[in-house]
């Protein structure tokens, strides 16, 4: 489809230059299509940004949602481990370019772009309150104190998903299964 | 000292337009000192942005220093909270202006940038060698399993502080006691 090779093309243009630096034309060219059709579907380069980064979210609350709706409530681990499993495979294209590296542009670029921020506002919102109903189940099938407060719980749990991409793009080192058994090293700490 | 006058002008800049848009000009007409004095002291903009990352970074250390080489151990959650809130007291200028901003900026900018990403890399490591050695010491004080694998849980530790950063920024809505005390309730979900 004409729509996902446009979004493939900028994913793979942000990511080498910066989503400052890339331009419409760059776009246009990467996708091989004419500059008509890419601009019907995205009239400008905060269309397209909208469109990359819904695309990645929608396939990590996808994952996310097919769990949360299941009979067993899933761990705060097992949340963060399938978010970050479907993130990573939708971040690694086939020629091995890296497009994590989009989100850390995305975060410098809304510092200095109101109507990005927002939009990043939404989305993060929205995974961030799907961490707060995997504590709020977790904690109400009694794995939580009955009083745990899930939503301050929420805020440092959703920490894990940026805090992993940006160690991987700074020290390359770490991995979705042993960052997640290191979250359950973390928590046996409350053990004292 | 006119060394501290650059290093709050270039950080009061790099806030404002960010680290790729400042350049040395700006940085000299912010501090009203002359071009030679400025450079003097700082040869290029990488001189700088390493000036002003360590200059926070050696705020955040020496407070986390103090207690690690104290008699008593000191919890996770406490060396977050204690890194926290020296970061948080360092980016806030007297005029309001939140050079927490300016961390965000540099992520971006050193994934285009080699020698940025080595400084960031150098400081970085510290910092989750330092979280590291606080789980060490937690767990041989017998509050982690005595098998605890803490170079991970230090990676996932690591993430609540880039993490808070990036929530601070984007939803505004976190606070340091309250951020420390929702992964206290995560760390409960271990009793599970």
């Amino acid at each position: 489809m004409r729509r996902e090779q446009i979004i493939e093309a900028s994913l793979r243009r942000f990511a080498l230059d910066g989503f400052h630096a890339t331009t419409m034309a760059d776009v246009i060219r990467e996708s091989g299509l004419s500059a008509g059709a890419v601009y019907r579907y995205f009239p400008s380069k905060n269309h397209l940004v909208a469109a990359c980064a819904a695309s990645v979210f929608s396939a990590v609350r996808g994952q996310l949602a097919v769990r949360l709706d299941g009979p067993e409530p899933i761990s705060p681990s097992e949340a963060l481990r399938l978010m970050l499993g479907t993130a990573l495979r939708h971040a690694t294209a086939p020629d091995g370019m890296d497009y994590s590296r989009v989100a850390v542009t995305v975060w410098a670029e809304a510092l200095r772009d109101d109507a990005l921020m927002a939009m990043l506002r939404d989305l993060y919102a929205v995974l961030r309150g799907d961490l707060v109903t995997v504590l709020r189940r977790w904690r109400d099938a009694g794995h939580l104190a009955a009083d745990a407060d899930v939503e301050h719980a929420g805020q440092a749990l959703f920490s894990l998903v940026p805090g992993f991409l940006l160690q991987r793009l700074i020290f390359g080192d770490v991995d979705v299964d042993r960052y997640t058994a290191g979250l359950e090293t973390l928590t046996s700490a409350g053990r004292a």
